[in-house]
């Protein structure tokens, strides 16, 4: 009787988690422990029973192939012991590497007084799109429920619970009453509210409370954009994270409210490992603790905040500090320029005009003004002297042919040859300017404007570009970015009055188009019978082709959509299908 | 009896196989199609009973993500059905896509009297390395033995036969004496070697022969070497296919050899289906074949073979027709020179040399003089009035800071623009000459001497380089490759009296510790184990993981040694791991 009282009184204390959305560093793996320790302790302080990491926290996420190297999975190991020992008082789920009989797993550890209770490994590994998991990992197999107190808590990782009869089925059917699923979720655009919709659908057929800790912050070409949540068994959003910043996330769940799964779910099968972990003591007088549900984005507010996140952890987790940027006067620079400002801080980018004998003094002025408005050093180098010495010097050799192409992108890439000398010279990193549409269809001069360290806007639709900069100026209530940029027809500015049009079809079509043959892996005729020109879709989807070989040399970009170039998307390049 | 005694006569004529190893492009369905269609021909001018092409021969292999576009898969599908109608008088396995059941599988088709008789489709799917197959493919899992007269024949791919329980030895149990194993086996020098040891066992094992058709051509980064096979059930090799060139490999098969798997083969499980074939109206009076075995190449002379190889049809399938080449006076340019010149002949094949101020007599010479040696048309552009121009337009900007790799790197990139110039003015494909040690260490430059568009020597260390070089000597019999260049100490000469040595270890200290630190994934501290210097190791390694971004805007280039950079080896640009 005794015995029965006080365990419905421990119940009727509400079991509080914590998911820390942090920011690791790939490779870092002291670091990452010395950042993951510093969010127990805040976990701890506000008196939670459990903290979960994301996905690989440990590591960073994808450490690529430092899995191949026995001496990083075993360093990897090394880490998660000196962490175990931070978890004293708290319980921990650790997203990190493990390596068991000879094989290695994408896990999750249960640090419990001060040691590994368990790990749990992913069972679902994703290897399409960016994701390579099967490079890497052996499936786990075993499922298990820890049971602290009254709670019993199923982890899972990421994939794991994108598939309805995933493993938290049976960890549910086993007695698990909260599901924690940890997840290094890439971002594209518009996916948040997806994941959203998934997640509380899985509470409401299990009848359990879903914990999912999501990574924060740019590796390389991906952006995490956190966003974590706690939904209740009912499918209601009870706390959730601000996506791109770190954050920490609480909330006291009723066991009490865990319903058990619906009828209508499938049972759940496999044998599931019961581990009783021994409870600490309560905390009597923990703070009150005010969930908290981010309000969520709108979408072009969504796709700046990522590109300005994507930028900036690329820049300083390189141990880059400042910025340079090509200030042609053309809206791709400007808008380039802000997401910097607003990544870096405006002492921390380095505008660079360089006119030619093309550049009109409209959008001279404009890269001025921009600069200005944005409160950024401009430095001004024209390319008139060194255009005429490679003229001068190839006279002989071009003798008697007119000029093209060519001499457009001699001037191209006068300024990628400029910008990098800045580079070199200050330790600035270079940031190119090219958008999606551009990159698709080669509309762009290797070693030109495609010469830089990193890429913004590659992965941004020209139409989009619009947008953001529109957005841009909305917030801050004033055009930063300047309406006659915003007004003017797109030009490279290469040859006497040149517009992109005359090149290029109307950026409306051209981006439907594009989004349809590349995201979508149309085919030409299903693309024609959407409505568009036969003759128009053959040669955009030509270009998009041919230009296979400029894209592999290009510099990494952020992924914004479904289907960015990079991982995302890999293409021959001697390719004759068409 | 009657019927007995026909059928002994009938297996006293023999079985007679042929490999169609054969140099398709991806993607190109009609015209590998037309390709295959000849060899079929060419197979039964000959009176072969059977003809296998190689893994994915119809699409050409690898396809990457146009697998991912369900028309391309059913456009392969067709030509499939089309390639059907050519077999008829003999037995065709094609390797090609297939798609069941709304899976994709690497497969081989059994073609008959003009029908898709069945197919096998892939069990082991490579994920590692170069290779993707689990991001495309679903495995197979059905087992065939086809029955054709007397013959069993089993069909199995690639990956399938490098493990010794494969689905062979289940055929082999089920009567077939007959493995036929289609691949597209990537090449990296001393590969074939292995492939033979490994074919010889698979055959001593199961006691059957063994008929391993191997691609041949260069895809993007990856050359295939041929070399296809024809072992006898003791392990015999009775027919090879020449190594890079395509080659129809035929051999007689005295199927009264078989022997059936030795006991101590394990038994082979799983059920195998028996399909027969009506087979056709042996020829009488077809020709006798004698079986040719290809003689094995030498270490540098299969290196450079597979240099040819690979660079020509880069070339060749992307429909360019002439390459320009950077002749510096340096080693690795005139190597490159003479690789372009074997594979695409001296007529298209220009040479470039750009002196600036600090090009010595010496090296300037020694670039007229490979030249003329093999024959190439050279075009002298010096680059002193560009070098001027930047430098007086930098002025202001560089005021008071003293010279340094920037104005190095300006000059190399004004050499990158000069060819990109003649590139686009003539359509010429501009090859680069940095090599493997280079490319590990950046010691190379971004935009520079990195600019073109294939790269023929950067997973080719620097020491190879002088053996390989030596070796286009020693064949022509004359120094080609003039001895001062193979003498002179290497330099960039982008400064007064520069030396590889002043910023690198000697190299053939250099390609250990890479060697250790890139292909076997070594610790530094193995690696320092290994009796290197702790100092040295860790600037190396340092080099090699700070460059990372350097290589992502790498220009493709032939993969060489079993670990290059590209698809091989997947590493993080942001990355603090040491």
């Amino acid at each position: 009787m005794n015995e029965k009282k006080s365990r419905s009184a421990a119940a009727a204390i509400p079991f509080r988690v914590a998911l820390a959305q942090v920011d690791p560093t790939v490779g870092d793996l002291a670091g990452n422990r010395e950042l993951m320790c510093k969010y127990i302790e805040m976990a701890k302080a506000l008196g939670a029973d459990l903290v979960a990491f994301p996905e690989m926290c440990l590591t960073g996420y994808p450490p690529e192939d430092l899995l191949l190297r026995p001496h990083f999975v075993a360093d990897s190991k090394a880490a998660l012991r000196r962490l175990a020992s931070c978890a004293d008082g708290i319980t921990v789920v650790a997203g990190c590497v493990y390596n068991r009989g000879g094989q290695v797993h994408n896990a999750a550890a249960v640090l419990h007084r001060k040691r590994i209770v368990g790990v749990y490994c992913k069972q679902l590994l994703p290897n399409y799109g960016v994701f390579d998991e099967k490079r890497y990992f052996a499936p786990g197999e075993e499922n298990i429920v820890w049971h602290l107190g009254e709670a019993g808590i199923g982890v899972s990782i990421c994939e794991d619970i994108w598939l309805n009869d995933g493993p938290h089925l049976a960890q549910v059917g086993a007695g698990a009453g909260v599901i924690v699923n940890i997840s290094s979720s890439p971002y594209h655009a518009g996916k948040h509210p997806g994941r959203q919709k998934m997640l509380r659908a899985r509470a409401r057929a299990t009848g359990a409370y879903v914990c999912y800790a999501n990574l924060v912050g740019g590796q390389d070409e991906l952006i995490f954009d956190g966003g974590s949540m706690i939904i209740s068994p009912t499918g209601k959003m009870i706390a959730m994270g601000t996506q791109f910043e770190e954050d920490l996330v609480v909330a006291d769940l009723d066991l009490s409210a865990v319903r058990g799964p619906r009828k209508s779910a499938p049972p759940g099968g496999g044998p599931v490992a019961a581990r009783k972990l021994q409870p600490y003591k309560r905390q009597n007088d923990r703070p009150q603790v005010a969930c908290r549900v981010a309000p969520g984005l709108a979408r072009w507010e969504e796709v700046y905040c990522a590109l300005v996140l994507g930028l900036r952890d690329y820049v300083v987790k390189n141990r880059f500090e400042k910025v340079t940027i090509g200030l042609s006067g053309g809206i791709d620079s400007a808008l380039t320029a802000a997401v910097a400002v607003d990544a870096l801080g405006s002492e921390n980018v380095i505008g660079v005009t360089m006119p030619s004998r093309y550049t009109s003094n409209a959008t001279l002025s404009d890269s001025g003004r921009t600069a200005r408005n944005f409160g950024i050093r401009l430095i001004t180098l024209p390319i008139e002297n060194a255009f005429r010495a490679y003229l001068d010097d190839l006279a002989d050799v071009f003798d008697g042919l007119a000029p093209d192409t060519t001499e457009e992108n001699i001037q191209a890439r006068i300024r990628g040859n400029l910008l990098m000398a800045l580079s070199n010279k200050f330790g600035w990193l270079v940031i190119t300017t090219g958008n999606k549409s551009e990159t698709s269809t080669g509309y762009c001069t290797l070693y030109g404007d495609m010469a830089g360290g990193f890429s913004i806007l590659k992965d941004v639709p020209k139409t989009w570009v619009y947008k953001l900069a529109e957005h841009r100026n909305r917030q801050a209530g004033a055009d930063y970015i300047p309406q006659s940029i915003i007004d003017r027809a797109p030009s490279a500015e290469l040859r006497p009055d040149q517009k992109d049009e005359d090149s290029l079809p109307p950026y409306d079509v051209l981006d439907q188009i594009l989004d349809a043959y590349i995201e979508k892996d149309k085919s030409r005729a299903q693309i024609e019978k959407m409505g568009f020109d036969p003759g128009l879709v053959a040669r955009v989807a030509g270009l998009v082709d041919r230009n296979e070989y400029k894209r592999r040399q290009a510099p990494p970009g952020l992924k914004i959509t479904p289907k960015a170039f990079g991982r995302d998307r890999r293409m021959p390049i001697v390719n004759r299908y068409t």
